[in-house]
């Protein structure tokens, strides 16, 4: 399973986070804000020890209400930040609730825009306490210019037509069903949530551009010959604000086969007013034609619909529709099923 | 003239450096390492009032000497440390040079990889004398993602098989050969020489990937419908390093022409062994489709040679050779002549 199979390399630059969690829900009362804590909880329930929250919270993840020192007595070895917030900032009224979590022996990990060890009553306190304050917005110092070279064992990327449609989830769905056959899988996180369930990884568009692919290429280090890096995309060749960050993880990550994102019935590119989305055809295309250059054995393995927003017996047909039309497997990994087990086989194939 | 028309727009948020300068040229003893200082001599000399040195140097621009105080009489506004090293570091023995200039009245210029205000004795004296130390590697903050609007103005971008095969002497020699036209035009900069040339620009391989394409919608803004941006390019979309660079460069610039820079004769890649250069057949190609994303009337005016290596015939020969396959005018800058003509008609057509 993802969760026992995402450990990180020792030796690599990546982030690397002190697991398992206590998930700190701060006083959220829309779920929509909890994204972070129900992914882990979805994706990484080993990794979740409980859920701590201020007593005007109404969300709750359905774990195991713990303190911190509870969490701490049952294993947990750091306290994430489960929610996040328009600005990205950490409200005062959140403090006294990291302090006890420092006390109590726990690290903190937060995937807010500002840094933790910016507060100084956290900083000192840290400092004093030998705790760490872990930032996963922020890349590792010490990354290098991508070299290029071969690496040995097996990788797929998952790459979209847009932002925000399920290069994630699918690349932990694709996760799980390797492990599930048997086989020697890594997740490989290049966004904060995803470093959080993996437990490290690299915050990909936080990284200079020059970086940018060398980045990539320590996200997925040389493996056994038959061993499968699955990396979660970000962005679009085709988004005008992030194309930058999808052709380095691209070029860097020198994946054997693709899965392209998309969600049906989507036509406009997110946040940017008259950008059409691209056909499938041209994702499929444009990626393997730029992939080429550092995998000239790319592949395309099939498509992953997000479908959310449909009823399984129009889900499954415009699935079907598309896969006739493409003659690729087309499955919603959250739906799984037979399609999904197809999409998987093609990426063994 | 380029030294006359490059001064940067106030109101963006790039780079603007105080000039004219004082060229410093340490202790240097290899022309080699004074490659900026030369490149200032040649495309802005306008902007140089001479150049200072320690005893021990042996390497001169032919500029004036003078001292600090010297030039500052004559109106120069900061030091420009015109040489680099393999470190990219400050070695002590520049220090009282660097005193000298900041107690004269110069802020000090620097695209050393160090930052000038980690050197305590720099820093304390510049605050205690209110003089800026301006380091052109690393970019301002304040940048933002690219949103992909439409500006108004015309643009042109100088991209490349590779890197480091005349990208910025291209961009410098069309933006002199549009003055000497009398259009209105800005010469972009994209890179730390082109930066200190131009007095302005945005270092776009220091951008976190994010940003990139944001900050190259930054660094060329609206303009009049008549006004020609040239901007210079970054890297090769090729690169197995650095393409994620030139992507962002060529999406958030929205050129309406492309130069392809080359150099003939070169068969692989800058530092990446094994990675043969693309056609220029393919790097138009590519560059025209990815580029068509942003601006669909992209186009590509001609090619730019860097025949350095290569005598005066046999120079002329390969280029008509070329031009003739591709159907486009091909030309040296640095030559110029009649090809360069073309060229340049070939812009503006």
């Amino acid at each position: 399973m993802v969760g026992t199979n995402t450990s990180f390399d020792a030796g690599t630059i990546s982030l690397s986070l002190p697991q398992p969690y206590l998930l700190f829900l701060g006083d959220t009362t829309q779920a929509g804000f909890a994204k972070t804590a129900f992914g882990l909880r979805d994706w990484a329930p080993d990794k979740c020890t409980g859920e701590y929250a201020l007593p005007t919270a109404t969300v709750s993840t359905g774990l195991p209400v713990l303190t911190p020192a509870e969490a701490h007595a049952r294993g947990a070895r750091s306290m994430l930040i489960g929610v996040a917030n328009s600005g990205g900032v950490i409200p005062a009224s959140w403090i006294p609730a990291l302090v006890e979590a420092l006390e109590a022996g726990l690290d903190i990990v937060s995937g807010m825009h500002v840094r933790l060890a910016s507060l100084p009553e956290l900083a000192v306190l840290a400092e004093r306490l030998g705790r760490q304050l872990i930032d996963v917005r922020h890349p590792p110092l010490g990354l290098t210019v991508g070299t290029g070279r071969k690496r040995t064992g097996k990788r797929l990327l998952t790459v979209g037509t847009d932002c925000a449609l399920g290069k994630k989830y699918t690349a932990l769905a694709v996760s799980r069903a390797f492990a599930g056959r048997g086989l020697d899988v890594h997740f490989r996180a290049s966004g904060q949530t995803g470093i959080m369930i993996a437990g490290g990884g690299l915050p990909m568009d936080a990284v200079v551009s020059d970086f940018e692919a060398g980045a990539a290429e320590m996200l997925s280090p040389d493996a056994a010959p038959e061993h499968w890096d699955v990396i979660e995309g970000q962005g679009s060749l085709f988004h005008p604000a992030y194309a930058a960050v999808s052709l380095g993880l691209l070029h860097g990550s020198q994946p054997d086969v693709l899965i392209v994102c998309h969600e049906p019935g989507r036509t406009q590119m997110l946040g940017t007013p008259g950008y059409a989305l691209p056909s499938l055809e041209e994702t499929i295309d444009i990626n393997l034609r730029l992939g080429a250059r550092t995998n000239p054995a790319i592949r395309c393995a099939g498509i992953s619909f997000n479908t959310a927003h449909l009823g399984q017996e129009e889900a499954i047909a415009v699935m079907a529709e598309e896969s006739r039309k493409l003659g690729l497997p087309v499955a919603d990994p959250i739906r799984g099923g037979d399609q999904f087990a197809r999409l998987v086989d093609n990426c063994l194939a």
